[in-house]
């Protein structure tokens, strides 16, 4: 019998995984990690209104299409109206649709080489063809990402802010800029998933005037809920009525709709978890210079950690912690692959990242 | 500023939804449902075993994008290998991959007309050109789709066995046939969402020899966690390798999985499920009857309602129980919209059900 015919794209790409999960990883250790500081995760949780809210929920029915609970309850929060967002299953889920709805064969996108690889993976995935610049120092490039854009006639362009992988961010006045200056044509995808933990102001102000800029926020990070799956985009609302004609529209799970919305009005919680994780970057940095590194400075809820060595170093010294139970991660590219990544964890969990670091720095030397 | 450059196809697309769901005509009416028997959701709920599973997992933490745990448990199941297993965010999400890993532009691609209209829509979304063919009776038609897609070189077909809308069967040797006849090139997708239903050997035998043919299960149904989002497909290694070039690896709820895999592991409680929605079914026949309906024969958690009379009629009466609050569907397309679908629900939502009947029938008279 002959062999299904997959679109020749489809044919052309590798199976693959944007990221090894740490399961994976510590079902080829055969243990569990010790502590779970390698993507990002707030280990310090969602409300526990949230956790309430998620239980209570009738799972056997389907979440509502709409979600027009959440939507609404957004709008109110930004100031906006409801048309003016969109809610999918994570960031992951709505770049998916994004990068389905602006690209083709060999549409150009442009990004950061070394940014964010669930990007990258739906771009291959629709046959788009990535153009990349390099960070300038330890910041994404807005000037030369906008540069690229008009150079290569982009309709999609990718910047995170605060940054991922290296915690970094630019002001709103330079965020504002780039936002000006996008190609006529264009969309600049703005995945602003760290924000809540960014100096305030970092954000722009909302404009959701021209379909030319989407931000992209999540549950999964500042409100502790990334195994619920919920994002949303802000944007003009005809960028995100065309979300309905290819989303998953029944694809929300019920109970992540129902915390999220308690998430959402608990935001006495928010600023707590913002305490903590300020608290716990504080110590992670104490940490990694007693052991003769340099943390960077971050707006995440991660610290991004200079090892004053290469690539080859950094690698060895994350396989050394993870080999500890210690799970984290480090950047993609060089010269950031010269940085390890650390979540912001509980004092548990730093606790033993305190003690497994100059273990593996000593175990690599 | 000019308009994002849409792609052609996503640009020519209706912003649309496949189904209108029950909160958005809650929404409209200024009045929550009394009873929910409109979406075959499974109102049983889950396995307290599943609930707890849920509740108790850190849903800070990211799901595992290989779903390990619960394809090792499906392939115990099922008797084949967890490499024969792809989970995703339900058999609607899982069906969008399919068609987008199958289907381009004006790809030929197989239904019955009024079947699954999710497929459709995800069809329509990847610029394929559906080919229908009729209900035969109230039964899908596996010789006349087989004959249909051999005829326009159809690359995917599709079938849904136990049927939705019609609650119709076909046995395991019909089936078996049907597969073993597809076409040189084409995939059968075996839509098996309510299997667990249906007549014990209706199922034909899981064969994951070839990559032509791929069976959809859920545990929206029979296990009662629509709202979690979670289907699963079942083939040959190198089509389900396929899915991991454009999933959503992380796209899965955390607590679904758990929830997922603690619901399959309680078959004592799946088993008082079906005891449960066979003698629902039995009631939803007494009430119907005793109204001057035929209730068809069901392997599902529904009940389709044959009314006797046309269309207008039965959209009519579909219109004055949702006006007195009970939330019911039908089939779309003619002669099957002479029906009405109700699903099981219990004794609670069927006693709302079997009073607001006669009123409504009343009332359209």
């Amino acid at each position: 019998m002959k062999s299904p015919r997959y679109t020749p794209l489809v044919a052309s790409l590798p199976s693959t995984v944007p990221f090894v999960g740490p399961e994976t990883q510590e079902r080829a250790q055969g243990a569990k990690f010790a502590a779970r500081l390698g993507a990002n995760e707030n280990v310090f949780g969602p409300s526990p209104k949230a956790t309430k809210a998620m239980a209570e929920v009738d799972i056997w029915a389907y979440g509502d299409p709409e979600n027009y609970d959440l939507k609404q309850a957004l709008a109110v929060h930004h100031d906006v109206a409801p048309e003016n967002i969109v809610v999918g299953e994570g960031i992951d889920g709505l770049l998916g649709y994004l990068v389905r709805m602006l690209v083709e064969h060999d549409t150009p996108v442009v990004t950061s080489k070394g940014a964010y690889p669930t990007f990258n993976f739906h771009v291959a995935g629709f046959g788009g063809a990535l153009k990349t610049v390099p960070f300038k120092g330890d910041f994404e490039d807005p000037d030369a990402l906008i540069a690229k854009a008009r150079a290569v006639d982009a309709s999609l362009i990718y910047i995170a802010n605060p940054d991922n992988p290296m915690g970094t961010w630019h002001g709103a006045e330079i965020m504002q800029k780039m936002i000006d200056n996008v190609p006529n044509g264009a969309v600049l995808c703005l995945d602003e998933a760290y924000v809540e933990f960014a100096p305030v102001g970092t954000a722009p102000a909302l404009d959701v005037s021209t379909p030319n800029i989407i931000r992209m926020r999540t549950f999964s990070k500042a409100y502790g809920m990334a195994g619920a799956r919920v994002g949303y985009a802000i944007a003009e609302a005809s960028l995100i009525d065309a979300f309905n004609k290819v989303r998953n529209h029944f694809g929300m799970n019920r109970a992540a709709q129902a915390g999220a919305l308690a998430a959402l009005g608990d935001q006495n919680y928010l600023a707590q978890t913002l305490k903590n994780v300020t608290a716990a970057k504080a110590r992670i940095g104490d940490i990694v210079r007693w052991n003769g590194f340099e943390p960077l400075p971050s707006a995440t809820n991660f610290v991004t950690i200079d090892c004053k060595r290469d690539g080859d170093y950094a690698r060895a010294l994350v396989s050394a912690l993870i080999a500890r139970g210690i799970f984290v991660r480090m950047p993609f590219v060089a010269p950031q692959d010269r940085c390890i990544r650390v979540s912001a964890g509980r004092e548990v969990d730093l606790d033993l990242f305190e003690a497994a670091l100059p273990q593996a720095i000593k175990a690599i030397s």
